[in-house]
């Protein structure tokens, strides 16, 4: 079939506020091709987004999205490659086409699931899927008595693994950081899985990340997500010698598969987090779920917007028996929950399960993205480019 | 002083085409603080990059670039390296901001340097600039023949050093590619600098790319340039290893100073091509020469618009006496060479020097700049976020 259109549409709570919660807004992308029609989702910014998709070519090697995606044939995985290797050459320059990218990626595996009657784990190559242990990602609150506050509510909602991040974790004194950290272990108890995220705060200090390390193992943290700018590298290495129960965690920011390989192979991490909205979608992601069962690295998803995000990015490591952890947005933003007409919901033992029907096995509400909705206009020369289209 | 407005101006030819030309549209930034005012050029998608400087933001880590530049007050360069820390945090989330901001930086060293009524390289920390031997920068012909004429007349025109890419080259048979090859080189002559440019044709294919290795190696070719993916650092350092008189170049790619760090260190290049127009301007070109130096690598710019965007480039590594290439576009289309009043000519022996006067020691031409200007609007939920400027 061919891919005869593809929509892209900007979602956002009205009142977009300056902290770190990632669910405020949104950009949905539909495709539709031989009567068939499939969803993604960019987890990126949704206007520069748009403009990398419909912008003017400047040359050979920066072209939009567009150029490589609109009327090619499509009929199976190996086609979606085919088009995702073409738009390495043709937008080579077009530095946010990756993340455009993404979310079209996406909707693509979800057409050919629905095309083929399959789940795409399936087309993926996994035989089944196993469940996953979500943990409850939360910001650390601003005083360590809330971070106990929010971690006890974690583990009575029933969640076994709990990740704190940001806020002032890293920003204050050694002891502001143990406060919090003990606070947390306090709230979610001897048993749970704690998780801490940096947020990328120390740049590349080694040696101020490494002043936290003693902090994480006393309160037996799993993971140090994030310490560094994610292409540190060299930072993330260094840490991960000097560490001794906590692993590091990161990859979040990787925008093609070899980012990721290098955060495992040069960084050392523990666990490579991937978001197929950012990385090029699901394609790239399974490649690197493939490497980390090769490093002996344990592949999470990054996940922290809608359930069609979150069902994309738990395809790619599906069949993983053993890589049981994943993260699970806990309280989205009104938009990123009634978006979606269904949702993944935990078990009667707090696990979650990939959907089964075919594609992603998510529904978007259409209407309800209608009240989302955001109105945008692009004119280049008196030509609009880009105008919010109907759901 | 503060930084009181930033202005983007979208420049094109009418007619852009789809050949490996980077000099039919530029994205030309304005910066006004104190009553001087300052020039830079993003190496970037136009339209893009403009979303990324205006979008709304989406959270606290996917801010606009205009969230961490408007208002800062700037007197020294250490101004511009905190607002490039800030803005690391406030975009993380946000891909196209290093190839929006660098535009904006490189305007604000202008800006800087003619407050301080030095030139550009002197804020840097270097005492002196050393002349430039310009390779003249071309594509392939479509045959054999085509190229040996354009070498032939490249030398003529007194270009010791010549660059032939894209284009055919690693499409077709080894053959094909030899052919090429020595046509270059005698067209070149014997004497000449003759480097060849890959365009990432491999993707990762080691194997690929060794086959073509003797084929260099015969012409006495000093570079192979991405061979790969400009992330391949591993198909890069195992090419390294099996070449032995061709050194590999590499680096455009690089919008953060870490790739192209681990270009170097992990990908074994011996020639960094670093863009201030990607890297995020000319601080983080600079940090990246200094690693250069260390490491044994040479210093090359990579550029292909205007003499604005040339001069920038020369800054980063203009004290360094021993790294002595640089690229010099030699046919640049209209608007790259009218937007600029002055330009960076060949000597009588064949170099080129860094302008000494204040800044980058280019003037925009106005006049023309209008000429080739793009009207662009953008507007968000009814509020215009972006309108052309008056230049």
């Amino acid at each position: 079939m061919k891919i005869e259109t593809v929509d892209f549409f900007y979602l956002a709570m009205p009142d977009v506020k300056d902290v770190g919660d990632g669910s405020q807004d949104a950009l949905l992308v539909r495709v539709r091709g031989g009567g068939f029609e499939g969803w993604g989702e960019c987890e990126a910014s949704p206007l520069t987004s748009i403009a990398a998709f419909i912008c003017p070519m400047s040359h050979s090697a920066c072209k939009p999205v567009a150029a490589s995606v609109l009327g090619q044939n499509i009929d199976t995985p190996t086609d979606i490659a085919r088009i995702a290797v073409e738009l390495d050459l043709n937008s080579m320059d077009l530095l946010q086409a990756a993340h455009s990218w993404s979310g079209v990626e996406i909707a693509l595996w979800d057409l050919l699931g629905k095309r083929h009657g399959e789940p795409v784990y399936k087309l993926l190559g996994y035989e089944r899927a196993y469940p996953k242990v979500p943990y409850a990602s939360q910001l650390f609150g601003q005083t360590a008595e809330e971070t106990r506050t929010l971690c006890r509510k974690a583990k009575e909602a029933g969640f076994r693994a709990v990740k704190c991040g940001w806020g002032p974790f890293g920003r204050g004194s050694l002891k502001d950081d143990r406060d919090q950290l003990q606070a947390a272990r306090e709230g979610l108890g001897t048993e749970g899985t704690l998780l801490a995220d940096a947020g990328q705060i120390w740049g590349e200090d080694v040696a101020a990340a490494e002043a936290r390390l003693p902090l994480l193992e006393e309160v037996d943290a799993t993971w140090l997500e994030e310490p560094f700018h994610g292409s540190a590298y060299g930072a993330y290495g260094q840490l991960a010698a000097r560490a001794t129960s906590v692993r590091l965690a990161g990859g979040e920011a990787a925008h093609n598969a070899f980012m990721a390989r290098h955060t495992m192979d040069y960084g050392k991490v523990g666990y490579i987090q991937i978001d197929c909205g950012r990385i090029g979608g699901i394609g790239p992601a399974k490649r690197v779920a493939e490497h980390a069962v090769k490093s002996g690295v344990t592949y999470v998803n990054h996940t922290f917007t809608s359930h069609l995000a979150l069902s994309a990015s738990l395809q790619p490591f599906a069949g993983l028996k053993d890589h049981v952890i994943c993260e699970y947005p806990i309280a989205p933003q009104a938009m990123a929950w009634e978006m979606c007409a269904n949702h993944i919901l935990p078990d009667q033992n707090g696990e979650v399960h990939v959907p089964h029907s075919p594609g992603l096995g998510i529904e978007v509400d259409t209407a309800r993205v209608r009240a989302f909705l955001v109105d945008v206009e692009i004119t280049v020369n008196g030509n609009t480019l880009y105008r919010t289209p109907a759901v």
